[in-house]
């Protein structure tokens, strides 16, 4: 048998990430800034010029290279019914980023090179790497959910993955949460979720913010909104598990995780009271795990389920 | 081939329905005021005796009945695996009414007298009518909400109905929305929707709403504060398309549309430019045929899209 090899990309507002893997696990992963000058193409051509580098360094002929998972921020929005993506950091049609990109056209590149493609929300990536190989293997009721620069959710009710219209279920960080708030969030609402506690707000106030921790009113506060918020989706989804990452999180849950299980169950006992968290159990890979685990051969899972072949990449 | 009947029963905070049908259409209903005293069996035992009536009122033979439907509002509790009624304004454990039931143990006093018994949440049975006979037919993503003396919704994404670990999701009237506002809603919480603009609210404060209409400020406010409410749904689950009944709705609906619809609008376009707005087209028989709908033989379906049997009673 030729040996079958699987591709993945991870495109977030800062970084791509490119990763191969064959049938025992993670070759190589190679991480570059996102692009944001140039051509419309130039955030595709950099998935597959960093996917012909990964390959490389993993001595595989990317001719042999078939089938890619891409994880990506969104929201994204169709053209000729493939997706694209409008994401508000990286397009600078509606702000001051060095393009004027709308709607950048990354399945119709990428299927031009691959005859396997499929594209999800990492929100939505992240949660079916942790449903497969982390936190809430087997949870059909769970939320996955990422307090890091932004807000995002990825949703599975009574086992499905809810994706929506467009594929942009889950961006519940834009849900409108304080009417009296002033703080403007990077898609132009004011008083939703990511305007209030993003991380990006804590890095562009580090002098009110100088340290997010537990003795901080204010992170207090946010950490009372973000509780408030994962209750908005348990009234909505009458979830049962959150399972959560995102930098903001991962350097501070343990004293965040009373806070805003209490915020949740201070509400409406009869839907919150058997409501449960974690945190993430696959730290930074867990977008480029979801990715594989899109275009991954079942056969694969139960292996890698056993062997964790991530272990070594995530102590790095 | 012997006949065959189904019952359905719809159970509000107000009142119990009881309806009969057989493949050609709607036979009888039977309405009474929700019984509120006696033993925890109380509303069970109604609603079987209605059942009776209405067989009595049709001239069927109450024993050949095997098959129900139920509609019934929640948040819905699991006793011994079988769906049971916490719903605050029927259970009086934690308030003023006449009784101190805390979960009315609905499904075990049905399972006893039906071979088939299927319950579901109001909103979510209403759903089911609207996507089989009404305004959403074949619609995949898709939202029931009623606007009446409480706010419910019934959730459809990527062509699931949405339950839940306790088939109680679609209560996000109890969304929290306001963190400024002292109205107190019927579960406690403070500034969710439900407290900001339900039905009970305007009958409650008829003095300071003498007209629920355009021209008062106020309506309007509430307009504004329903149409956040269905855009943090679009955020959630990227819906396209919203069915809107109840009785605060169905008397308002000409001028609520448009503010409505602007309120969704004004915020993140690329998810909320392409939803549309529809009344409900079953009116107050809704949640009765989405009962029946529950358990009607897949056979009847085409013959009552054509047939459309409840008109008659709609227009009674």
């Amino acid at each position: 048998m030729k040996p079958f090899y699987i591709g993945a990309i991870d495109i977030g507002g800062t970084k791509i990430a490119a990763t191969i893997a064959n049938q025992n696990g993670l070759l190589t992963r190679i991480i570059q800034p996102t692009l944001k000058t140039g051509p419309l193409s130039t955030v595709g051509e950099q998935a597959i010029a960093l996917l012909q580098s990964a390959c490389a360094q993993a001595g595989i002929d990317y001719s042999t290279l078939h089938t890619l998972g891409v994880s990506a921020c969104g929201p994204f929005k169709k053209i000729d019914d493939m997706v694209g993506l409008a994401t508000p950091n990286i397009c600078g049609s509606t702000n001051n980023l060095p393009n004027d990109w709308t709607v950048i056209p990354l399945e119709k590149i990428l299927r031009d090179q691959f005859s396997t493609v499929i594209i999800e929300n990492d929100c939505v990536a992240a949660l079916m790497a942790e449903r497969t190989f982390g936190a809430v293997i087997h949870e059909t009721d769970c939320v996955y959910v990422t307090w890091s620069t932004g807000i995002g959710f990825g949703l599975c009710v009574d086992g499905h993955i809810l994706r929506g219209k467009n594929n942009n279920a889950g961006h519940a960080g834009h849900m409108l949460m304080d009417n009296q708030s002033k703080a403007i969030c990077g898609c132009g609402n004011i008083g939703d979720v990511e305007a209030l506690i993003s991380g990006q707000l804590l890095c562009q106030n580090a002098a009110s913010f100088p340290t997010f921790c537990e003795q901080n009113p204010d992170a207090r506060l946010m950490a009372q909104w973000f509780g408030r918020a994962l209750y908005n989706i348990v009234v909505t989804l009458d979830s049962r598990r959150f399972v959560i990452g995102g930098s903001v999180w991962v350097n501070n849950h343990q004293w965040l995780m009373p806070l805003v299980e209490q915020e949740i169950k201070a509400h409406l006992p009869v839907l919150t009271d058997d409501i449960s968290i974690v945190s993430a159990s696959l730290g930074k890979l867990v977008a480029d795990i979801g990715a594989l685990t899109l275009v991954m051969p079942p056969e694969w899972i139960p292996h890698w389920q056993l062997s964790k072949p991530w272990k070594n990449l995530l102590t790095q």
